[in-house]
Parts: C-alpha cells; structure tokens; sequence
C-alpha cells in the first residue's frame, strides 16, 4: 500500500510493525540521536478542519527527521471544489514529497490516495481517524498489563459512538484483542462498523461487544472515552448529551475500580473534565493520557519513515545509535 | 537588479542564464544530491491574496535548498497601510535574508523593492507575475520541438488578457520567440502591453500579433490559455463570460490539431474544465501541464540561488555532483 | 527560573548575561558562521493576538540555530477556553521543545509557566514585554554614549504608558539606570508599575521619575515612545488621542536637542509617523529604530539558546568561531 488511509488495508502484522518502528525512533530521538532519513523532504499538509494536535505533532515529527510539514489552514487548498481532485492531486505529487490531510468527507482522502503519485495519509475524516488508532496502539504496547500480550487485552470505550471509537475498534479487533464499545443504545457502533469488526475478528481471534450493560467494565486493561459531542453534525447542546450520558457514561474512579486495580485510563483529548470523565480519574496515576498524546507524535514519525520507504534504513540507524 | 520584479529588468541572457540554473538544479535534486546553499537563510513570504500553489512551491524549494520559509497569510501585514512602505520594508531587511511577496497592487512590489536592502522577488501583481514568466521558460526549453531553437517557437495564448497572458507575451518577445494573443477585441493586450512587446521584439528579433483570426493557430508549437475570470475587479459571471470567449476560444481537440500535431498544451493552472480547455485537451499526452506545474519549483529554485548571490557556487556545487 | 515571563524573576546579572550572549551570537551570525545548538528542536508559537515581528523574529531565530518554529496563528489555540490550561500545557510539553506565546491577558502565560513541563517564553501580554526589554536592553549596550556604562544612563519614555513603557521601567530600573516617564497626568506609569520601579532602584541603585515637566528630557541619551493608541481596551479615536498627547509629547527635533546633542530615539515600532514622533526625527542619523528592530531577533536568540540550556555550549562555540 502507498497510502494510509484506513487500518482495514493493511494486515495485523504490517501494524505492529509501524508501531514497533514508531517506539524504535522514539527511544532514539529521547537518547539524543538525531535521524535525518527525510532530509530536505516536505509534507504538505492540509487541514480542511482545524486542528492543533494532529498538525503539530507531524510538525514536529518531519522536523525531527530532519524535514520540512508546510501547514496549509482551512480554506487555504478547497479539495473538489473548484479545481479537480485529479489535478489538486497530480500538482501537489510535482512540489511535495508526501502529503497528509484531514478532510471534511472521507471521499477527499480517497480521491488524493487515488490521483496522488506521492503517498497520502488520513489525519481524520468523518469515518476514521488511522493515525489515532496508531497512536493508541503504541500506547497499549508501552503500558501492556504484566504478563500480558496485546492480543490479551480487553479494550472498552466508554460513550459516544466517535470516530475515534470506530477508529478503536478496528485497530483492537485488527490485532485480535477484545473490544468493547460501552453506550446507550442509539449511540452505539452502527452495522457498518460492526461487520468490520465482526470479520477483524474472524481472521485475527479478537472478539467484539457492543452493549449498554455496565458488567462489560470487569477486567478491562484500558477505559476509554471521548467527548460528548464529536460527531460533525447536529451536534448535542450539553444538556442533551447530559441526558443521554450522564451518569452512567461517565468515567469515575468508581468505573476504574470495578474495572480492576490495574485498569488504564485513555482519551484522545481534549477533554472536558467534568463531563465524560472526572478530574480525579484524569489526574490519577493509572491516567496515560498524556503518554498517548505525546503518541500521536511517535506514530506520526513512524508513518512519515514507512511510506516515505525508509523504514530498513531507520531501523538500521537507531540500532547502531542504541547499540541494539 | 537586486531584485526580481519584472523581466523587463533583465536581458534574454540573463533570463536564459536563471532558467538554465534551474534545470541544473532541478537534475542535482532528481539525482538525490542535497544542496545546502541557503543554508540556515529564511524567506520571508507576504501574500496579500492567497495563493497555494506559489506558496508550497517558494516553501518547498527553500527546505530543499536548506532554508526556511515564512509564510505570512493575508491579513497579516498590511503592505503601505498603518506602517509605510519604507519602515514595513527596513525592518524585514533586518529579520529575514530574502522577501517574496504576492500583492493587490503593483505599486506595492515596486515600493518594497525600492526600500529593502534585501532581495526582493515579485510572487505577482495585478500587473504582471515574473516567477510563472521563469517556470514556461524552463518548460519550453524542456519541451522543445525537435531541431527548433526557443527562438523558434511560435507560442499562443488563448482567450482572456490575464496577467499570466501578458507575462507569456514578456518572456516570449524578451527571448526572440514569436508570440500571437488570440482573443476577442476588447479583451487582448492592450497598447501598453503592446509596446512593450515592440521593443522586446526589436532587441530580441522576436515577433509579436494580437489577433481574433483563428488562423493565428496554424503552426503553433505552444498553446496557452488561463480561466476566463482572472482579472482582479469586475470578475464576470459564468454566463457573461461564456457569452464572450465560448466557443471560439475553447482549447480542443480541433485547435489543438489546427495548429499542428507536435503542438504542446500549457495552462497556468488551476483549469475551469469544461470551459477555457476540454478535458480531452487537459488529460492528452501533448498536455505538459503537469510539467509545468512542477516548474514552478524548478524557477524558484534558481531564482531564490540567483538572487542570494549563489549562482556559480550552486552551479559548481550541482556539475561536480552530476559528473559533467 | 524555567521560564521568561517577567524581567522580575531575574537578577541584573542574568539579564546582561542574556543581553551578551545575544551580542556574541549576533557577531557569530554576522562573520557567517552557521550555528546548531537547537538541530531539530521545536518551539511551538501560541499567538492570541497577531504580530508579525515578534513572529517574524522568532521564526528566524530558530532557523538560524538548526530548529524550526510552529505558528499557530489567532484561533487555532483557546488557552484556558474548552480545555484546561493544565491540560494543553501537559500535551505541548510532549509535542514541542520550547514554547513562546504572545496572549491576550497575564495569567495564561503566567499559567502556560506554572504547568508546562518545557521552557515557557513571554511573547507579550497585557501587563509586559519582556522579549521587547531584552531587545532593548542589548540595542542600549550597542549605543552607549562614549564613556558612559549602562547604569550611567538616562531613559525617557515619552507620552502613553504602553506595555512597552512599563516594560521599559522594568528593565531600566533593574539594570541600575535612570529611567523617567514624561507623559500626562492619568496616562503615566501607575502606583503598581512605581511599586517595581522602587523596588529594582533600591536593589540596583539607579532612580526613575514620573512626570509632565519637560525639563525632564535634559541630558538624556535615549529618549523612547511607542503608539498612542497602545492599550488593549478603549482605544482613543485620533482626535481624542491628539487631544491628550499633541503637541506636547510628540517627539520633534526640538525636544532630541533639548536632551543633548548624542541623544538617541528608539521606537519599538511599528509608529504612526507625524503623530507620537515626526519623520524628521524618525530618519535622522540619531534614530536607531532598525537596530532596536533587529535586536528583537537578537534577543529572542539569546533567549532560546538560554533557556534550552545551551549558553555554556554556544559561547564556546562562538568564541571558537570568532578567535576570541
């Protein structure tokens, strides 16, 4: 695959293996190594939504390889409007090296993986949010429970139905763990993604919940929520989202504990405290949040090194560098 | 010249000499030598109007050059407003190496040239838009017709009288090409433009017609068009412009094969498909749009070494490299 | 102290060690030689209110030291909106090495500080202007009247009580000069502002005085203004500001050569020309508005390298590379 555009394109083990390059480059990076296997390179990226994390993060990491991410804001490059996506996509492959974009319409990310010659990542659309679930899939690997392997680990995300829920789905059934989405009915995983999960399951050995029963929660390794009001649109005002989560849906430390004593607590952040989890549970050492956001960071190295093709050439490097 | 704001600045030797940097570079970077010419030095960008396509290219070029490109959106200096000219353009001297600017008016470019004690090149103006001038250079030289000289080549420009129009007629003359604007009266190049492509041609030995006689087409080994809705004030309806330029200067098929069948298609780029070009036109193997696109690169590339003062130690730099 | 958000915080020495590492990286930059103490470091720019040459200065900077700068321009970031000011200094302290941001009121630089777990740099608030006193302090240093050391000094602020002329108290009165604000009675230097004043005299020995007597200018070698219409809230109309400050506090020739025959005009630019300085004074050989311009890029150097821990190492290497 040039592109990375969806997790449901690659197999179980070409995803840990990014991963695995991804915390490689970081343990080099945190030794004081300097990588430069994209000198000179650009990422060009487009944001058709705002969002600072996800740009600053591949900022960061292009500069760290020793490369160059020009930031192109909403309303700067409009994709199917206008001007083609074939041309945007056959100029954009002649001035940069590779290309990410977070779309308004998961339609746009297709239609650059398919025009561009360069490859194209998918910071987000309305469907999926791939580099997230890379992000995250470091993260479980980092804070895997003793003696556990990921395929072990029961994964529940607690809430609304986001794409950053879906985007958990597929990454955990992908590499045969167990999920579970805890929502109310109504706001729950629909068919669609479900029958991903379903055939995830089949070839890798994860199983898959959707249920509103609370019992779900018992022997979770990771809780997981997100906002209330993710989804793009008729987006709830904070009474009806109360209504339909709260209290239940809320992550307490009284969740956490009946999850289990050694029970991890994630979110994509940002956060509203008060609402889908609380300050105590943020704040508690069994909180990795800030862990997984700094892992938005090592998967976004990870994915500029692999499609760029530089992977073996990395690999190398950082072994020498950490004499490994 | 310290700076680049009109090619008619500069004589067919000099012009030909940045071209002919550029598409030594551009072999360097294609061949993966990096170059580190600008090592460190930043380019300031002001676009007054937005432009994605100038910007990622002077962007890109910059980090492949070993520099750094700053880009200022609209809005965030206000050229000869608030601050004058002579203040606005003494300070950035002090705070970047070069300075690239994209503005409402001409006057403008003219103003910053004139007080920067840096290198000052013009990103367009409603005047005229030097750097597109310098990326078909290079693209016809790349495409010459085989055993023509570029003094040789006869090149059309189809349609409306945009600044990309009059730039063509600039470079084309300047060189001792032969340059026809096929339009409709009322919207061709008018007398001031004119003039200028007299003198050009009498230095040049060049030639220039401005005609609404189709039969301009036949020999053409170049045809050029630009949307119909280019000009800053008084844009034109859909409707209203149809009215003006369809279907007699429509690029098709048949003008394509009215001026000859080794007649390549240019266009500046981004198309209005369906209207000033067919997408038969657009997507054939004698469209170089894509090439040209790319050149946009490989002029401002030359551009920024040329005016920073780095020409011969690039070109020594870039043959020693390529073995030639 | 981890962070620069109040001259305050620091002690006269530290500030003219800052103030010299500026000086000494400046000569390094200007003989050529190329600096890499931050290869490959971030400094994430938070912007609340727009400013080119604050951004400009930074931007370059990093450059010029081997790391890059993230822009993140008005509205891309809501400090201490949504999300918790707790919350966005832990996820930038992962993303990004340094951090800089110019803000809408102190507490959130002041809080960016207390909960970053990276060096945190004030970039502007409406209470200070810390990079502005560094860049001022080092362009005083570069102009001092022959014979005279800094403490030696007289400093006239004339006319509105702006950050920049508080700011300019702080740093005068710290540094053991002698400081005066020459402005209207209800816009000088407030109880608050006179609080410091006193205490920094008491510490360095220098002295300040608040006034509308224009005997004041006598024997001062720089005299400073800055906009009238400088507050954040209930900005003056022109005719209300001329009301209050013209003619008596505008800068003219007359008042430079009531304060002596070497005294020097600053600005910190940008200025409104024939209102709080005329252009006679503004162009005269004893303005150095562009040094002080360019000082800003010095100091933001100084700054960055400091407080990323690299003084000891940078001044080895300048040294080395000046043969001193």
């Amino acid at each position: 695959m040039k592109n990375y555009i969806d997790t449901s394109d690659f197999s179980k083990e070409e995803l840990l293996d990014i991963a695995n390059l991804g915390i490689l480059i970081k343990a080099n990076i945190k030794a004081g190594y300097p990588l430069n296997v994209l000198y000179h390179k650009t990422l060009g990226m487009i944001f058709e939504q705002s969002s600072t994390r996800t740009r600053v993060s591949f900022e960061t990491a292009m500069t760290q390889l020793g490369g160059h991410a020009q930031y192109l804001a909403p309303g700067q490059i409009q994709l199917g409007g206008h001007e083609t996506y074939y041309d945007t996509a056959k100029v954009l492959s002649r001035l940069v090296d590779i290309l990410m974009a977070r779309v308004q319409k998961h339609e746009s990310i297709v239609n650059l993986g398919k025009y561009c010659d360069i490859p194209v990542i998918n910071g987000m659309s309305d469907y999926n949010h791939p580099t997230q679930e890379m992000g995250d899939l470091t993260t479980m690997l980092e804070h895997l429970p003793e003696g556990k392997r990921i395929e072990d680990c029961k994964v529940v995300f607690v809430g609304d139905c986001t794409q950053v829920c879906a985007s958990l789905m597929m990454i955990v059934t992908k590499i045969g763990g167990h999920f579970v989405h805890f929502g109310p009915q109504g706001y729950q995983l629909n068919e669609h993604f479900q029958e991903i999960a379903r055939k995830n399951c089949e070839i890798s050995g994860g199983t898959f919940e959707v249920t509103d029963n609370e019992e779900c929660l018992v022997g979770a390794d990771f809780i997981y929520t997100d906002v209330w009001y993710g989804l793009y649109e008729a987006e709830l005002s904070e009474e009806e989202r109360k209504g339909i989560f709260y209290p239940k849906y809320q992550v307490d430390m009284e969740m956490m504990n009946k999850a289990g004593a050694n029970c991890k607590f994630m979110h994509c952040l940002p956060a509203t405290r008060g609402e889908e989890v609380t300050d105590e549970v943020m704040d508690c050492d069994r909180s990795i949040i800030f862990d997984e956001a700094e892992n938005r960071l090592t998967a976004m190295r990870a994915l500029l090194v692999y499609f760029m093709g530089k992977k073996d050439e990395t690999i190398k490097i950082c072994k020498k560098n950490l004499g490994i």
